[in-house]
Parts: C-alpha cells; structure tokens; sequence
C-alpha cells in the first residue's frame, strides 16, 4: 500500500509499484487519491513483462488498514523511525507471524496514526538513515523473501529479458531473439 | 555514478544519493550535467545525519570511467539485461576481484558503450524485471556489503533516530531526545 497525498512524486509512485510487482507483492494499492496516468503506466509493464498485480486506488488508507486487519491480515509500516531490520529480530518476528502482509511505504509526511499499533503491527527501518520508500520496500522484500522474488519467471510475459554479461538480448514471446 | 542526462528526473537522482550514502558509497558522482538542487539537498542530509559522501556533479562520465580503470578499479553497471544477480555467480566474481568499485546507475537511455567490456567490468541485472534505479542500487550493496551497511553509526551528525517499535524519536547532538 503506497500512502497517497497530494504532495507526493508520481514518478516515485510508479517506481513503488514496479518494485513491488518485481519483488513479489501480488497487489498494490494507491490509497486516497487516483492517478490514471501511474496506472496507465504499471499496467502497462504488466501486459509487457507479464505477472499479475492487482492495481487499486482511491480507497481511503484507514479503511484498506482496517479491512486487512478484519480478515487477520498483519500490517508492516516501513519508516526510517522504526526498528533496524539488520540489527534487530523484527523481520524474524514478522516472519513467523504467519499472517498475510500488508506492507505501508509512505513518505515524511504519513499521519501520527500510521506509527501507533492501532494501525501498524510493525514499524519497520531499512535502516535508521534518510534514503527512499523506493529502496526501504525493495530491500524489505528482498530480505523477506530471502532473494528468490529475483529469480520468478513472470507469466504471460509477452517479453523476456536473456542475462547477458555483455549488451541487451530481448526475446518477444513466440519470436526469436532481437 | 549516477548517469546525468537532461530526461533524468531530479527527485530520483536524489534519492539514488541518498541510497549511496546510507547503503555504504562513499562517493556519488553526476555525470555530464549540473544540478544544483540536488547537491544541495544531498549536502544538506550528510549536514545532518553525518557521515562522508563526496559529491561531485559535471565530468564526463567517459572520463570518470578512464579515471577509473587508471587508477586500478573495476566498474559494475546495474542493468535490466546484466547477469542476474540471484540466478547467476556475478556478485560472487565481483567480491573476488579485489578492485575499488564503481557502480554505474543508469537509466533506459544510456549509452550502448555502457554495456560493452570497454565501459563495464561487469553488467548485473539486480532481478531480469524492470523496477528502479534506486531499488537496483539499494539491492546491490545490501548484498554486496552483507546488510551490515545498515548498521553502521555515522560519525559528526547532528541528528540520530532512536529506533522505536511505535512512534518517532530522534536525538539531537548532545542533547536531550525531542
């Protein structure tokens, strides 16, 4: 769940959803506000590269964080302000929770609420020095899922990278390499 | 490196600063063009969170490369099409060479030379999928440092968050917690 405002950078948002599609999220959710144009463009890197993510927005982000809670889901707030994931036991703790995660990138200016445990299970510091939602969500997911998100074969890609240790090789789905 | 071109988007240049500083560079170099703001943003975030991160904006990024290789080091370029950073032994063969390195953060327009063996000792794809270049680099020295980079204390800052598993807390430099 991306935290939506109108002060927030639509080319931050975009890269957000990317990562999370790459990084194993099944779902992402804009809340409270639309943007036609960032769902324009995640969806479009869905039809080309395959997967699926479901894309929502507009949904209040109280109410996303209390319909998560009401079906048993856990909610993981990540913020420069909450325990390290490298020197704590939080990410060991979240994962035996064994509960669906929902995981709020938001931004300085997220509500007082998002840190209190009436919203977020777990407050969560890639850690305790200023960088970007961009990369806090991406090393979050990447130690989670302890790097496998980086070798899943996206279905109905209708095109695939082929690692190259030199230049770009694209394969369009059916056809042969360009 | 952060490759400067006139399409960059100037809040992602930042933030692919502020994931070198917290992640372990020690340099951030923009290439071939100025940005004021962005430096001054940078300077002011290393001003009050500490630590080192020598800023430099301007030169040709064929010359920082030349420079580069002269002086004995080795340049790594994160790229959708590189090898996969999971999937393959690339991150292995990087650790092993024993060379200063310089990381090239990109975008979908850099130049093709950047992907031959005349610019990058090594392509590396951090996952085959499109996402970000602040995710791509994050992911990268997360793994290449071993995530202690996160738990490193920088020294002469102003500022020190107090992780919290609720709330916010930071310190001010000898003085009491606000």
């Amino acid at each position: 769940m991306r935290w939506g405002h109108r002060f927030r950078d639509q080319r931050v948002t975009t890269h957000v959803a990317l990562v999370a599609r790459a990084f194993g999220a099944s779902e992402f959710i804009l809340t409270d506000i639309k943007d036609e144009e960032v769902r324009a463009t995640v969806e479009k890197i869905v039809a080309s590269w395959g997967g699926e993510l479901h894309f929502e927005m507009g949904i209040p982000s109280k109410l996303v964080v209390k319909n998560w809670r009401d079906n048993g889901g856990c909610v993981v707030h990540l913020t420069v302000y909450g325990e390290n994931i490298e020197t704590s036991d939080v990410l060991k703790r979240i994962k035996t929770c064994g509960k669906d995660l929902l995981v709020i990138v938001g931004s300085q200016k997220v509500p007082k609420d998002f840190y209190s445990p009436n919203v977020s299970d777990f407050n969560v510091a890639v850690g305790n020095q200023p960088h970007s939602e961009i990369s806090s969500l991406a090393v979050f997911l990447d130690r989670l899922y302890e790097g496998k998100e980086l070798a899943h074969e996206f279905s109905g890609a209708r095109m695939k990278i082929m690692p190259q240790k030199n230049g770009k090789k694209v394969v369009k789905s059916g056809i042969s390499p360009i």
